[in-house]
């Protein structure tokens, strides 16, 4: 298993990430993880760790891809970058997957342009959530494609089912986000989409909402980037302002002691960007996009992300269902 | 003023809501409320209370519009039903508006035909919402045109410009739904509706997301019905799972205080459907579609928010921006 890290590009100086990075190889004996950065600093960093010198190899890269970077160019603009240097790397056949915490745009535009994509299928972001019970559900697309056609969103679900299985998942249940349960309600996309779903061979249970996709009603969600983009920063700013709700209570209760024990507790489970990355499904490598925040906690987790979906075989199984 | 109440085709029975009706002519002097619905149990209820008898008038209407009525048929196949009768009589020139509990559909779609729409704007659904300071935050449209173009968001923001006028917020701040608070980011709907927002009188913020809208950074959040009411149940959803948490906590924390009073406290300011109804803006009338739970505190609210709404020319303003 080999997987490439982008350690650039992120808010955390590469210090930090180098800290995850350690912290991975250790959980993982077979796991080889090449490095891309400046030489220099990854080895000065490195120095201060104990760890199994096979385990780690440095990609020197002198250029960094920012958010200030147009996407679509990067990898033009930008050839002595991590972000295009790793993926040139991560390319090759001795080569697993590929992290980064930088730019979504230009993770997402440059690794199609050079991993390449899986068939005809256009590749999406899948958000790992949890629903109530604590159980892994996908939302996707959350906003790689804005516009998309049946076709679309019938192939993003089949790349969602590829993903839940890799991480374990037998046979994973689909829901087609709508405004109502019924199959003749939403818009155009989603009446056609729902048609094309139910004469598929995939596990369908039908269209869910907003009120009830994190119940457990299914295992993964699927939709058009823009409004799966809308209901995961939906519920994103929702818990948000609920937990700030919280914790000013708390502060104007001081006999309330338990609220700030609960709140920090079940914040936790909502903190969805520190349990990992948004996966770019369908591009011809395991790649996982963390969010530009991550600490070294964080990098971990998305290196094992990365880690169990490929050793889950995600590609394999994407190009089987497509 | 002059309201008709619909008190049929909720799920609680006509007495539940008449008492509503009683609460609110006991708050307003000036208000009179045409209750339609079966004249003899509502003249049996009414002898229960005590009231002015010049503020309530029965209108008897012995049929039912249920959510089982195919919504665009209701105004053909049940003319004597409260909901039609009472549509006709809201129609005449001594009403100000309308309120029900009902078929979400049924109360759109006939409004729309019986009390007919103002100019060519397309009628819209609005969600009355609070902040996280616990301020009006309308969001719109809320489900009642799922397929949009850029000029009906216009219109749908002027209109929720004039209902927040109504009620006394005097320059709103308007914002666009998108997957990304730059104007160029979003679906071409959303990207062109940018364009006629800059270009308009009102005071457009720019593009909000589903993390921040409840922030306070605008007073209303323009949307396609499909997206609007994608973010409403993603919010609605959230907020229902964050308190089943925190009650489960409590139940596992025995030793944890105030967790209980607090999630009491909280749940109540994201209670929306208890504080009032969706407006359906862009009629001839003021009509308040509450939700079919409501008991009598909240039909009251209903009442109240057709009246202040009405009270502050609503109609009127609509008519005056689109």
């Amino acid at each position: 298993m080999q997987l490439v890290c982008d350690i650039m590009g992120a808010d955390k100086p590469l210090e930090e990430l180098i800290s995850g990075v350690i912290d991975a190889i250790n959980i993982h004996d077979d796991l080889k993880v090449i490095i891309a950065g400046p030489k220099e600093r990854i080895e000065a960093c490195l120095n201060n760790f104990e760890y199994n010198l096979s385990q780690i190899e440095i990609l020197d890269a002198t250029d960094v891809v920012t958010n200030l970077d147009q996407p679509t160019r990067a990898f033009r603009t930008k050839p002595n970058s991590s972000l295009i240097m790793g993926l040139n790397r991560a390319k090759e056949e001795d080569c697993d997957g590929f992290v980064s915490c930088g730019s979504t745009g230009a993770v997402l535009v440059s690794s199609t342009f050079i991993l390449g994509r899986i068939g005809e299928a256009r590749p999406c972001l899948a958000s790992p959530l949890l629903n109530q019970d604590g159980n892994p559900l996908l939302l996707l697309d959350c906003g790689a494609n804005v516009e998309c056609k049946p076709e679309m969103l019938l192939d993003f679900a089949k790349m969602g089912v590829s993903y839940m299985k890799a991480i374990g998942l037998d046979n994973p249940r689909v829901g087609l986000l709508s405004n109502g349960s019924e199959d003749k309600k939403g818009t155009d996309l989603v009446k056609e989409t729902n048609g094309l779903l139910r004469n598929s061979d995939l596990n369908f249970i039908g269209n869910v909402e907003g009120t009830t996709f994190l119940t457990g009603i299914c295992d993964l969600v699927v939709a058009d980037g823009y409004s799966g983009n809308i209901l995961l920063k939906g519920v994103e700013g929702a818990a948000k302002t609920i937990f700030r709700d919280f914790i000013i209570y708390s502060k104007m209760h001081k006999e309330a002691t338990g609220v700030m024990d609960a709140v920090k507790d079940i914040m936790n489970k909502y903190d969805f960007n520190s349990k990992g990355g948004a996966i770019l499904l369908g591009v011809n490598k395991t790649v996982v996009k963390g969010h530009g925040a991550a600490n070294s906690e964080t990098f971990k987790s998305i290196i094992l992300q990365a880690y169990e979906a490929s050793k889950g075989k995600l590609v394999d199984n994407i190009k089987n269902l497509l």
